[in-house]
Protein backbone atom coordinates (compact mmCIF):
# COMPACT_ATOMS: atom_id res chain seq x y z
CA UNK A 1 0.00 0.00 0.00
CA UNK A 2 0.89 3.54 0.13
CA UNK A 3 3.39 4.42 2.22
CA UNK A 4 3.36 8.80 1.92
CA UNK A 5 5.29 10.69 4.98
CA UNK A 6 2.55 12.20 6.77
CA UNK A 7 2.70 16.32 7.23
CA UNK A 8 3.92 18.80 5.20
CA UNK A 9 7.03 18.51 3.26
CA UNK A 10 5.79 14.63 2.01
CA UNK A 11 5.98 14.59 -1.55
CA UNK A 12 9.49 15.78 -2.22
CA UNK A 13 12.26 13.56 -3.32
CA UNK A 14 9.91 10.99 -4.81
CA UNK A 15 9.22 12.47 -8.26
CA UNK A 16 10.54 10.01 -10.39
CA UNK A 17 8.63 8.03 -13.06
CA UNK A 18 5.07 6.82 -12.89
CA UNK A 19 4.90 7.19 -9.23
CA UNK A 20 5.64 10.89 -9.22
CA UNK A 21 3.35 12.99 -7.82
CA UNK A 22 3.08 15.85 -5.48
CA UNK A 23 4.44 19.25 -6.71
CA UNK A 24 5.54 20.44 -10.14
CA UNK A 25 3.51 22.36 -13.23
CA UNK A 26 1.17 20.34 -15.08
CA UNK A 27 3.39 20.70 -17.83
CA UNK A 28 5.40 17.49 -19.42
CA UNK A 29 4.14 15.99 -15.92
CA UNK A 30 3.58 12.01 -15.98
CA UNK A 31 0.26 10.59 -16.46
CA UNK A 32 -0.53 7.48 -14.93
CA UNK A 33 -2.19 5.36 -17.39
CA UNK A 34 -2.17 1.37 -16.49
CA UNK A 35 -5.42 0.93 -15.19
CA UNK A 36 -4.01 -2.94 -14.03
CA UNK A 37 -1.37 -1.65 -12.32
CA UNK A 38 -0.85 -2.22 -8.82
CA UNK A 39 -1.67 1.00 -7.23
CA UNK A 40 -5.14 1.29 -9.01
CA UNK A 41 -6.00 -2.50 -7.89
CA UNK A 42 -5.23 -0.55 -4.30
CA UNK A 43 -7.52 2.12 -4.63
CA UNK A 44 -10.32 0.50 -6.36
CA UNK A 45 -10.10 -2.38 -3.37
CA UNK A 46 -11.01 0.69 -1.15
CA UNK A 47 -14.73 0.37 -2.04
CA UNK A 48 -14.72 -2.93 0.16
CA UNK A 49 -14.61 -1.96 4.09
CA UNK A 50 -12.57 -5.02 5.14
CA UNK A 51 -9.65 -3.13 2.88
CA UNK A 52 -10.41 0.47 4.16
CA UNK A 53 -10.24 -1.29 7.84
CA UNK A 54 -7.36 -3.10 7.26
CA UNK A 55 -5.31 -0.23 5.70
CA UNK A 56 -7.00 3.06 7.73
CA UNK A 57 -7.70 4.52 4.12
CA UNK A 58 -10.77 5.43 2.26
CA UNK A 59 -12.11 6.84 -1.09
CA UNK A 60 -12.81 10.11 -1.30
CA UNK A 61 -15.24 10.77 -4.71
CA UNK A 62 -16.04 14.10 -6.00
CA UNK A 63 -15.13 17.74 -6.83
CA UNK A 64 -16.93 19.44 -4.02
CA UNK A 65 -15.74 16.12 -1.39
CA UNK A 66 -12.16 16.16 -2.39
CA UNK A 67 -11.76 20.18 -2.30
CA UNK A 68 -13.35 20.03 1.28
CA UNK A 69 -10.73 17.20 2.09
CA UNK A 70 -7.98 19.19 0.54
CA UNK A 71 -8.94 22.37 2.31
CA UNK A 72 -9.49 20.76 5.71
CA UNK A 73 -8.06 17.44 6.29
CA UNK A 74 -4.90 17.96 4.02
CA UNK A 75 -2.91 16.23 6.87
CA UNK A 76 -4.70 13.45 5.90
CA UNK A 77 -4.87 13.28 2.47
CA UNK A 78 -2.35 10.54 1.17
CA UNK A 79 -3.15 11.17 -2.53
CA UNK A 80 -5.04 13.61 -5.36
CA UNK A 81 -5.97 11.56 -8.46
CA UNK A 82 -7.30 13.59 -11.23
CA UNK A 83 -7.91 13.03 -14.92
CA UNK A 84 -6.62 14.92 -17.49
CA UNK A 85 -9.74 16.42 -18.71
CA UNK A 86 -11.02 17.29 -15.09
CA UNK A 87 -7.10 19.18 -14.98
CA UNK A 88 -8.87 22.51 -16.06
CA UNK A 89 -12.34 21.86 -14.65
CA UNK A 90 -10.89 21.75 -10.64
CA UNK A 91 -8.19 23.72 -11.24
CA UNK A 92 -8.65 25.35 -8.34
CA UNK A 93 -8.73 21.73 -6.37
CA UNK A 94 -5.32 20.43 -8.20
CA UNK A 95 -3.68 23.93 -7.09
CA UNK A 96 -4.81 23.62 -3.23
CA UNK A 97 -3.33 19.95 -3.54
CA UNK A 98 -0.06 21.24 -4.99
CA UNK A 99 0.20 24.05 -2.55
CA UNK A 100 -0.35 21.84 0.64
CA UNK A 101 2.26 19.64 -0.89
CA UNK A 102 -0.01 16.76 -1.22
CA UNK A 103 0.97 13.51 -3.63
CA UNK A 104 -0.91 14.62 -6.90
CA UNK A 105 -1.32 12.55 -9.43
CA UNK A 106 -2.93 12.91 -13.42
CA UNK A 107 -4.31 9.74 -14.21
CA UNK A 108 -5.80 8.88 -17.59
CA UNK A 109 -9.73 8.14 -17.65
CA UNK A 110 -9.45 4.14 -18.05
CA UNK A 111 -7.33 4.67 -14.59
CA UNK A 112 -9.67 6.73 -13.46
CA UNK A 113 -12.69 4.47 -14.20
CA UNK A 114 -10.91 1.35 -12.74
CA UNK A 115 -10.37 3.38 -9.42
CA UNK A 116 -13.65 4.21 -8.93
CA UNK A 117 -16.93 4.75 -10.74
CA UNK A 118 -18.39 7.99 -8.96
CA UNK A 119 -15.61 10.09 -9.29
CA UNK A 120 -16.32 12.84 -11.62
CA UNK A 121 -12.73 12.87 -12.13
CA UNK A 122 -11.38 13.52 -9.04
CA UNK A 123 -10.27 11.09 -5.69
CA UNK A 124 -8.48 11.37 -2.83
CA UNK A 125 -7.03 8.71 -0.91
CA UNK A 126 -7.37 9.91 2.79
CA UNK A 127 -5.87 8.81 6.16
CA UNK A 128 -8.87 7.23 8.94
CA UNK A 129 -8.34 9.56 11.98
CA UNK A 130 -8.39 8.39 15.44
CA UNK A 131 -12.53 8.23 15.79
CA UNK A 132 -13.25 5.41 17.79
CA UNK A 133 -12.66 5.05 21.22
CA UNK A 134 -13.54 6.84 24.58
CA UNK A 135 -10.86 9.49 24.22
CA UNK A 136 -12.11 10.77 20.55
CA UNK A 137 -15.74 10.42 22.06
CA UNK A 138 -14.33 13.00 25.29
CA UNK A 139 -12.43 15.04 23.09
CA UNK A 140 -15.48 15.38 20.44
CA UNK A 141 -18.12 16.38 23.12
CA UNK A 142 -15.87 18.59 25.36
CA UNK A 143 -17.71 22.20 24.97
CA UNK A 144 -20.15 21.30 22.57
CA UNK A 145 -23.75 22.91 22.41
CA UNK A 146 -25.23 20.66 19.89
CA UNK A 147 -24.68 17.20 18.92
CA UNK A 148 -26.25 14.51 16.09
CA UNK A 149 -26.21 10.57 17.42
CA UNK A 150 -26.78 8.35 14.41
CA UNK A 151 -28.08 6.04 16.45
CA UNK A 152 -28.52 2.83 14.08
CA UNK A 153 -28.56 5.01 10.18
CA UNK A 154 -28.37 1.89 7.52
CA UNK A 155 -28.67 4.17 4.59
CA UNK A 156 -26.04 5.81 3.19
CA UNK A 157 -27.34 8.69 1.84
CA UNK A 158 -29.64 9.49 4.68
CA UNK A 159 -26.40 9.12 7.05
CA UNK A 160 -24.35 11.20 5.08
CA UNK A 161 -27.04 13.86 4.90
CA UNK A 162 -27.03 13.96 8.40
CA UNK A 163 -23.80 14.71 8.62
CA UNK A 164 -24.27 17.62 6.56
CA UNK A 165 -27.48 19.04 7.95
CA UNK A 166 -25.37 18.88 11.22
CA UNK A 167 -22.46 20.65 10.19
CA UNK A 168 -24.95 23.18 8.48
CA UNK A 169 -26.71 23.69 11.84
CA UNK A 170 -23.52 24.35 13.36
CA UNK A 171 -23.01 21.11 15.61
CA UNK A 172 -19.87 20.63 17.46
CA UNK A 173 -19.61 16.59 17.06
CA UNK A 174 -21.68 13.60 14.81
CA UNK A 175 -21.83 10.40 16.84
CA UNK A 176 -22.37 7.16 14.97
CA UNK A 177 -23.63 4.49 17.45
CA UNK A 178 -22.16 0.84 16.24
CA UNK A 179 -24.71 -0.67 14.21
CA UNK A 180 -24.42 2.10 11.95
CA UNK A 181 -23.58 2.23 8.19
CA UNK A 182 -19.45 2.64 7.81
CA UNK A 183 -18.76 6.53 7.69
CA UNK A 184 -16.00 6.20 5.12
CA UNK A 185 -18.46 3.91 2.43
CA UNK A 186 -17.79 6.16 -0.65
CA UNK A 187 -21.67 6.67 -0.70
CA UNK A 188 -21.48 8.27 3.02
CA UNK A 189 -18.66 9.99 1.93
CA UNK A 190 -20.44 11.54 -1.38
CA UNK A 191 -23.26 12.74 0.51
CA UNK A 192 -21.87 14.40 3.39
CA UNK A 193 -20.54 16.78 0.59
CA UNK A 194 -17.73 17.22 2.37
CA UNK A 195 -18.85 18.02 5.71
CA UNK A 196 -17.15 14.57 6.86
CA UNK A 197 -14.36 16.90 7.30
CA UNK A 198 -15.55 19.88 8.69
CA UNK A 199 -16.32 18.37 12.27
CA UNK A 200 -15.20 15.59 14.44
CA UNK A 201 -16.88 12.35 13.81
CA UNK A 202 -16.66 9.38 16.15
CA UNK A 203 -17.80 5.95 15.31
CA UNK A 204 -18.32 2.87 16.48
CA UNK A 205 -19.41 3.80 19.80
CA UNK A 206 -21.64 2.26 22.26
CA UNK A 207 -24.75 3.81 22.91
CA UNK A 208 -24.52 3.45 26.88
CA UNK A 209 -21.20 5.15 26.67
CA UNK A 210 -22.14 7.43 24.87
CA UNK A 211 -24.77 8.73 26.60
CA UNK A 212 -23.00 8.26 29.57
CA UNK A 213 -20.52 10.97 27.60
CA UNK A 214 -22.72 13.20 26.59
CA UNK A 215 -24.42 13.45 30.01
CA UNK A 216 -20.36 14.25 31.31
CA UNK A 217 -20.27 17.07 28.94
CA UNK A 218 -23.22 18.58 30.76
CA UNK A 219 -26.04 17.72 28.11
CA UNK A 220 -29.46 17.40 27.36
CA UNK A 221 -30.41 14.29 25.47
CA UNK A 222 -33.27 14.39 23.50
CA UNK A 223 -34.47 11.53 21.17
CA UNK A 224 -36.02 13.03 17.88
CA UNK A 225 -39.34 10.25 17.71
CA UNK A 226 -42.83 10.68 16.16
CA UNK A 227 -44.04 8.78 19.15
CA UNK A 228 -42.53 11.73 21.78
CA UNK A 229 -44.70 13.76 24.31
CA UNK A 230 -43.37 17.13 23.32
CA UNK A 231 -43.84 19.57 20.78
CA UNK A 232 -40.44 20.12 18.53
CA UNK A 233 -41.87 23.80 18.44
CA UNK A 234 -42.75 24.27 21.53
CA UNK A 235 -39.68 23.20 23.36
CA UNK A 236 -37.48 26.38 23.04
CA UNK A 237 -36.27 26.77 26.47
CA UNK A 238 -35.29 23.40 26.48
CA UNK A 239 -33.84 23.42 23.12
CA UNK A 240 -31.11 26.38 24.48
CA UNK A 241 -29.14 24.05 26.70
CA UNK A 242 -26.55 22.21 25.29
CA UNK A 243 -28.02 19.32 23.67
CA UNK A 244 -27.98 15.91 21.93
CA UNK A 245 -30.13 14.82 19.68
CA UNK A 246 -30.81 10.43 19.10
CA UNK A 247 -31.80 10.04 15.72
CA UNK A 248 -33.08 6.98 14.92
CA UNK A 249 -32.96 4.29 12.00
CA UNK A 250 -34.58 5.52 8.39
CA UNK A 251 -37.24 2.63 8.35
CA UNK A 252 -38.31 1.87 13.00
CA UNK A 253 -37.10 4.59 14.17
CA UNK A 254 -35.61 4.79 17.38
CA UNK A 255 -34.94 1.49 19.27
CA UNK A 256 -36.70 1.14 22.81
CA UNK A 257 -32.99 1.42 24.47
CA UNK A 258 -32.47 4.35 22.60
CA UNK A 259 -35.86 5.77 23.69
CA UNK A 260 -35.49 4.84 27.32
CA UNK A 261 -31.71 6.62 27.41
CA UNK A 262 -32.82 9.47 26.30
CA UNK A 263 -33.80 12.89 29.10
CA UNK A 264 -37.06 13.86 26.80
CA UNK A 265 -38.38 12.60 23.46
CA UNK A 266 -39.26 15.20 21.35
CA UNK A 267 -41.63 15.13 18.06
CA UNK A 268 -41.52 16.85 14.96
CA UNK A 269 -45.44 17.87 14.48
CA UNK A 270 -47.06 16.44 11.59
CA UNK A 271 -49.46 19.01 10.45
CA UNK A 272 -50.77 16.55 7.46
CA UNK A 273 -51.55 12.61 7.03
CA UNK A 274 -47.62 11.81 6.81
CA UNK A 275 -46.65 9.41 9.69
CA UNK A 276 -43.04 11.05 9.76
CA UNK A 277 -40.49 12.37 8.01
CA UNK A 278 -37.27 11.20 6.20
CA UNK A 279 -34.79 10.44 8.98
CA UNK A 280 -32.62 12.91 7.38
CA UNK A 281 -35.15 15.98 6.79
CA UNK A 282 -36.28 15.05 10.23
CA UNK A 283 -32.56 15.10 11.91
CA UNK A 284 -32.10 18.50 9.80
CA UNK A 285 -35.56 19.88 10.95
CA UNK A 286 -34.42 19.21 14.99
CA UNK A 287 -30.83 20.07 14.54
CA UNK A 288 -31.96 23.74 13.37
CA UNK A 289 -34.67 24.18 15.82
CA UNK A 290 -31.70 23.57 18.32
CA UNK A 291 -29.58 25.86 16.43
CA UNK A 292 -32.27 28.50 16.05
CA UNK A 293 -32.79 28.62 19.58
CA UNK A 294 -29.42 28.74 21.16
CA UNK A 295 -28.64 31.60 18.95
CA UNK B 1 -53.56 -4.35 -19.69
CA UNK B 2 -56.01 -4.66 -17.10
CA UNK B 3 -59.78 -3.28 -17.88
CA UNK B 4 -60.36 -3.51 -14.00
CA UNK B 5 -64.17 -0.88 -13.70
CA UNK B 6 -64.33 1.87 -11.97
CA UNK B 7 -65.58 2.76 -8.51
CA UNK B 8 -66.86 0.52 -5.87
CA UNK B 9 -68.81 -3.21 -6.35
CA UNK B 10 -65.76 -4.09 -8.96
CA UNK B 11 -64.76 -6.90 -7.87
CA UNK B 12 -67.77 -9.26 -8.08
CA UNK B 13 -68.66 -11.70 -10.81
CA UNK B 14 -65.18 -12.00 -12.36
CA UNK B 15 -63.81 -14.62 -9.19
CA UNK B 16 -63.22 -17.56 -12.04
CA UNK B 17 -59.85 -19.17 -12.10
CA UNK B 18 -56.52 -17.59 -12.25
CA UNK B 19 -57.78 -14.29 -12.63
CA UNK B 20 -60.03 -14.20 -10.13
CA UNK B 21 -59.57 -11.27 -7.48
CA UNK B 22 -61.17 -9.07 -5.23
CA UNK B 23 -63.77 -10.12 -2.54
CA UNK B 24 -63.92 -13.49 -0.76
CA UNK B 25 -62.12 -15.11 2.22
CA UNK B 26 -58.58 -15.82 1.82
CA UNK B 27 -58.98 -19.67 2.41
CA UNK B 28 -59.36 -21.93 -0.48
CA UNK B 29 -58.37 -18.52 -2.83
CA UNK B 30 -56.42 -19.11 -5.72
CA UNK B 31 -52.53 -18.06 -6.16
CA UNK B 32 -51.24 -16.60 -8.75
CA UNK B 33 -48.39 -18.46 -9.70
CA UNK B 34 -47.02 -18.26 -13.12
CA UNK B 35 -44.24 -15.80 -13.67
CA UNK B 36 -44.11 -16.24 -17.18
CA UNK B 37 -48.00 -15.22 -17.25
CA UNK B 38 -49.19 -11.91 -19.45
CA UNK B 39 -50.20 -10.11 -16.13
CA UNK B 40 -47.13 -10.31 -14.29
CA UNK B 41 -44.66 -9.42 -17.63
CA UNK B 42 -47.13 -6.00 -17.86
CA UNK B 43 -47.50 -5.23 -14.19
CA UNK B 44 -43.17 -5.58 -14.34
CA UNK B 45 -43.25 -3.31 -17.16
CA UNK B 46 -44.92 -0.61 -15.66
CA UNK B 47 -40.97 -0.27 -14.31
CA UNK B 48 -40.40 2.02 -17.37
CA UNK B 49 -41.49 5.32 -17.81
CA UNK B 50 -43.09 4.91 -21.28
CA UNK B 51 -45.08 1.98 -20.03
CA UNK B 52 -46.37 3.94 -17.29
CA UNK B 53 -47.33 7.04 -19.53
CA UNK B 54 -48.78 4.53 -21.89
CA UNK B 55 -51.20 2.67 -19.67
CA UNK B 56 -51.48 5.36 -17.09
CA UNK B 57 -50.96 3.05 -14.28
CA UNK B 58 -47.75 3.08 -11.96
CA UNK B 59 -46.54 0.34 -9.55
CA UNK B 60 -46.95 1.16 -5.38
CA UNK B 61 -44.35 -0.69 -3.72
CA UNK B 62 -44.32 -1.82 -0.05
CA UNK B 63 -46.59 -1.80 3.08
CA UNK B 64 -46.60 1.53 3.90
CA UNK B 65 -47.05 3.09 0.50
CA UNK B 66 -50.08 0.32 -0.58
CA UNK B 67 -51.91 0.74 2.58
CA UNK B 68 -51.92 4.69 2.05
CA UNK B 69 -53.28 3.97 -1.12
CA UNK B 70 -55.28 1.22 -0.62
CA UNK B 71 -56.63 4.05 2.32
CA UNK B 72 -56.80 7.58 0.88
CA UNK B 73 -56.74 6.59 -2.80
CA UNK B 74 -59.04 3.46 -3.18
CA UNK B 75 -60.87 4.82 -6.42
CA UNK B 76 -57.17 4.80 -7.90
CA UNK B 77 -56.13 1.16 -7.11
CA UNK B 78 -56.57 -1.27 -9.85
CA UNK B 79 -54.77 -4.35 -8.35
CA UNK B 80 -53.65 -4.92 -4.92
CA UNK B 81 -51.17 -8.36 -5.21
CA UNK B 82 -49.33 -9.94 -1.83
CA UNK B 83 -47.75 -13.23 -1.60
CA UNK B 84 -48.97 -15.63 0.33
CA UNK B 85 -46.31 -15.84 3.05
CA UNK B 86 -46.91 -11.78 3.66
CA UNK B 87 -50.79 -11.89 4.01
CA UNK B 88 -50.91 -12.22 7.64
CA UNK B 89 -47.71 -9.89 8.69
CA UNK B 90 -49.83 -7.58 6.25
CA UNK B 91 -53.40 -8.40 7.46
CA UNK B 92 -54.64 -4.83 8.05
CA UNK B 93 -53.68 -4.16 4.34
CA UNK B 94 -55.44 -7.13 2.72
CA UNK B 95 -58.28 -6.84 4.65
CA UNK B 96 -58.61 -3.21 3.71
CA UNK B 97 -58.29 -4.10 0.08
CA UNK B 98 -61.25 -6.64 0.67
CA UNK B 99 -63.64 -4.36 2.33
CA UNK B 100 -62.82 -1.66 -0.29
CA UNK B 101 -63.74 -4.11 -2.77
CA UNK B 102 -60.51 -3.70 -4.93
CA UNK B 103 -59.41 -6.48 -6.68
CA UNK B 104 -56.81 -8.44 -4.44
CA UNK B 105 -54.47 -11.38 -5.83
CA UNK B 106 -52.90 -13.27 -3.84
CA UNK B 107 -49.51 -14.41 -5.82
CA UNK B 108 -46.56 -16.50 -5.01
CA UNK B 109 -42.94 -15.61 -4.15
CA UNK B 110 -41.80 -15.96 -7.67
CA UNK B 111 -44.64 -14.49 -9.12
CA UNK B 112 -43.95 -11.38 -6.69
CA UNK B 113 -40.39 -11.40 -7.33
CA UNK B 114 -40.70 -11.28 -11.36
CA UNK B 115 -43.57 -8.51 -10.72
CA UNK B 116 -41.30 -6.42 -8.65
CA UNK B 117 -38.22 -6.17 -7.30
CA UNK B 118 -39.03 -4.02 -4.19
CA UNK B 119 -42.09 -5.12 -2.61
CA UNK B 120 -41.37 -6.66 0.49
CA UNK B 121 -44.16 -9.04 -0.48
CA UNK B 122 -46.61 -6.15 -1.28
CA UNK B 123 -48.09 -4.15 -4.42
CA UNK B 124 -50.29 -2.32 -5.81
CA UNK B 125 -51.14 -1.50 -9.44
CA UNK B 126 -52.56 2.66 -9.43
CA UNK B 127 -54.29 4.89 -11.95
CA UNK B 128 -52.59 8.14 -12.48
CA UNK B 129 -55.19 10.82 -11.93
CA UNK B 130 -55.10 13.77 -13.45
CA UNK B 131 -52.15 15.98 -12.45
CA UNK B 132 -51.28 17.86 -15.63
CA UNK B 133 -52.82 20.54 -17.05
CA UNK B 134 -53.47 24.33 -16.06
CA UNK B 135 -57.17 23.24 -14.60
CA UNK B 136 -55.31 20.41 -12.28
CA UNK B 137 -52.91 23.27 -11.24
CA UNK B 138 -55.50 25.70 -10.61
CA UNK B 139 -57.47 23.22 -8.83
CA UNK B 140 -54.82 22.21 -6.30
CA UNK B 141 -53.57 25.99 -5.43
CA UNK B 142 -57.13 26.81 -4.56
CA UNK B 143 -57.01 28.23 -1.00
CA UNK B 144 -53.70 27.09 -0.85
CA UNK B 145 -51.43 28.42 2.03
CA UNK B 146 -48.39 26.45 1.46
CA UNK B 147 -46.99 25.19 -1.48
CA UNK B 148 -44.16 23.26 -2.69
CA UNK B 149 -42.93 23.67 -5.83
CA UNK B 150 -40.39 20.91 -7.14
CA UNK B 151 -38.10 22.62 -9.97
CA UNK B 152 -35.64 20.35 -10.82
CA UNK B 153 -35.90 17.50 -9.01
CA UNK B 154 -33.41 14.61 -10.69
CA UNK B 155 -32.76 12.15 -7.76
CA UNK B 156 -35.84 10.01 -7.01
CA UNK B 157 -35.22 9.59 -2.96
CA UNK B 158 -34.98 13.21 -2.73
CA UNK B 159 -37.81 13.88 -5.18
CA UNK B 160 -40.04 11.22 -2.56
CA UNK B 161 -38.42 13.07 0.15
CA UNK B 162 -39.78 16.45 -0.72
CA UNK B 163 -43.24 15.11 -1.64
CA UNK B 164 -43.41 13.59 2.39
CA UNK B 165 -42.16 16.55 4.01
CA UNK B 166 -44.22 18.62 2.41
CA UNK B 167 -47.19 16.68 3.70
CA UNK B 168 -45.99 16.41 6.78
CA UNK B 169 -45.47 20.70 7.31
CA UNK B 170 -49.26 20.31 6.31
CA UNK B 171 -48.62 21.40 2.43
CA UNK B 172 -51.59 21.87 0.27
CA UNK B 173 -49.94 20.56 -2.57
CA UNK B 174 -46.94 19.81 -4.39
CA UNK B 175 -46.01 21.10 -8.20
CA UNK B 176 -43.37 18.97 -10.10
CA UNK B 177 -41.90 21.54 -12.79
CA UNK B 178 -41.07 19.92 -16.26
CA UNK B 179 -37.73 18.44 -15.93
CA UNK B 180 -38.19 16.68 -12.98
CA UNK B 181 -38.25 13.23 -11.96
CA UNK B 182 -41.17 11.29 -12.98
CA UNK B 183 -43.67 11.09 -10.11
CA UNK B 184 -44.32 8.02 -10.90
CA UNK B 185 -41.43 6.21 -10.83
CA UNK B 186 -40.89 3.45 -8.37
CA UNK B 187 -38.42 4.57 -5.91
CA UNK B 188 -40.29 8.23 -6.11
CA UNK B 189 -43.09 6.16 -5.05
CA UNK B 190 -41.55 4.47 -2.70
CA UNK B 191 -39.84 7.31 -0.85
CA UNK B 192 -43.28 9.36 -0.47
CA UNK B 193 -43.83 6.69 2.08
CA UNK B 194 -47.54 7.16 1.26
CA UNK B 195 -47.48 10.73 0.98
CA UNK B 196 -48.27 10.66 -3.03
CA UNK B 197 -51.56 9.64 -1.82
CA UNK B 198 -52.25 12.28 0.73
CA UNK B 199 -52.28 15.48 -1.38
CA UNK B 200 -52.52 17.06 -4.68
CA UNK B 201 -49.52 15.95 -6.59
CA UNK B 202 -49.20 18.17 -10.01
CA UNK B 203 -46.53 16.82 -12.65
CA UNK B 204 -45.03 18.38 -15.93
CA UNK B 205 -46.01 22.12 -15.12
CA UNK B 206 -44.40 24.69 -17.11
CA UNK B 207 -42.58 26.97 -14.49
CA UNK B 208 -43.74 30.02 -15.54
CA UNK B 209 -47.47 28.68 -15.30
CA UNK B 210 -46.72 27.46 -12.09
CA UNK B 211 -45.73 30.90 -10.84
CA UNK B 212 -48.46 32.68 -12.76
CA UNK B 213 -50.70 29.94 -11.17
CA UNK B 214 -49.32 30.40 -7.47
CA UNK B 215 -49.61 34.43 -8.00
CA UNK B 216 -52.79 34.38 -8.93
CA UNK B 217 -53.77 32.31 -6.21
CA UNK B 218 -52.24 35.26 -3.83
CA UNK B 219 -49.36 33.70 -2.73
CA UNK B 220 -45.86 34.56 -2.24
CA UNK B 221 -43.16 33.11 -4.26
CA UNK B 222 -40.31 32.34 -2.32
CA UNK B 223 -37.13 30.38 -3.70
CA UNK B 224 -34.95 28.70 -1.19
CA UNK B 225 -31.63 29.35 -1.97
CA UNK B 226 -28.06 29.58 -0.54
CA UNK B 227 -27.65 32.70 -2.79
CA UNK B 228 -30.73 34.41 -0.48
CA UNK B 229 -30.43 38.33 1.14
CA UNK B 230 -32.97 37.13 3.58
CA UNK B 231 -32.16 34.70 6.47
CA UNK B 232 -35.28 31.89 6.58
CA UNK B 233 -35.66 32.90 10.31
CA UNK B 234 -35.63 36.12 10.29
CA UNK B 235 -38.90 35.91 7.73
CA UNK B 236 -41.81 35.06 10.28
CA UNK B 237 -43.77 38.31 9.07
CA UNK B 238 -43.26 36.97 5.31
CA UNK B 239 -43.84 33.13 5.73
CA UNK B 240 -47.14 34.13 7.81
CA UNK B 241 -49.03 34.82 4.49
CA UNK B 242 -50.01 31.94 1.64
CA UNK B 243 -46.44 30.54 0.49
CA UNK B 244 -44.76 28.42 -1.98
CA UNK B 245 -41.19 27.37 -2.06
CA UNK B 246 -39.35 27.29 -4.92
CA UNK B 247 -36.69 24.55 -4.41
CA UNK B 248 -33.76 23.59 -6.73
CA UNK B 249 -31.48 20.71 -7.98
CA UNK B 250 -29.69 18.72 -6.23
CA UNK B 251 -26.23 19.01 -7.58
CA UNK B 252 -26.46 22.75 -8.86
CA UNK B 253 -29.62 24.06 -6.49
CA UNK B 254 -32.24 26.96 -8.42
CA UNK B 255 -31.87 28.17 -11.95
CA UNK B 256 -31.14 31.68 -12.65
CA UNK B 257 -34.71 31.94 -14.24
CA UNK B 258 -36.50 30.15 -11.24
CA UNK B 259 -34.26 32.85 -9.07
CA UNK B 260 -35.97 35.30 -11.09
CA UNK B 261 -39.27 34.64 -11.09
CA UNK B 262 -38.96 34.09 -6.82
CA UNK B 263 -40.59 37.36 -4.78
CA UNK B 264 -37.94 36.59 -2.59
CA UNK B 265 -34.58 34.67 -2.38
CA UNK B 266 -34.48 33.06 1.46
CA UNK B 267 -31.47 31.40 2.63
CA UNK B 268 -31.31 28.86 5.38
CA UNK B 269 -28.67 29.97 7.90
CA UNK B 270 -24.87 27.90 7.56
CA UNK B 271 -23.62 27.92 11.42
CA UNK B 272 -20.75 25.65 10.20
CA UNK B 273 -18.92 24.82 7.02
CA UNK B 274 -21.21 23.50 4.49
CA UNK B 275 -22.13 24.90 2.20
CA UNK B 276 -25.70 24.18 2.08
CA UNK B 277 -28.45 21.44 2.53
CA UNK B 278 -29.04 18.18 1.14
CA UNK B 279 -31.99 19.29 -1.25
CA UNK B 280 -34.44 17.17 1.01
CA UNK B 281 -33.17 18.38 4.04
CA UNK B 282 -33.35 22.32 2.76
CA UNK B 283 -37.21 21.74 1.80
CA UNK B 284 -38.16 20.10 5.43
CA UNK B 285 -36.44 22.95 7.22
CA UNK B 286 -38.05 25.69 5.05
CA UNK B 287 -41.76 23.72 4.98
CA UNK B 288 -41.61 23.47 8.64
CA UNK B 289 -40.56 27.39 8.73
CA UNK B 290 -43.90 27.87 7.18
CA UNK B 291 -45.45 25.59 8.98
CA UNK B 292 -44.45 27.18 12.32
CA UNK B 293 -45.00 31.02 11.29
CA UNK B 294 -48.55 29.99 9.49
CA UNK B 295 -49.92 28.26 12.84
Amino acid sequence: MHSAPQGPGRGHGRGQGRRAGARGAAAGREVLANPASTRVSRVAGLARKNVRARYSRFLVEGPQAVREAVRHASDRVLDVYITEASQDRFSEIWEEALAAGLYSHLVSERVMAAMSTGSQGVLAVVAMDESTGSEALTSALEGAALVAVLTEAQDPGNAGAMIRAADAAGADAVVLVRGSVDATSPKVVRSTAGSLFHLPVVTDAALDDVVAALHGAGMTVLAADARGDLDLFGADSLLEAPTAWLLGNEAHGLSPEALSRADAVVSIPVYGRAESLNVAAAAAVCLYASARAQR
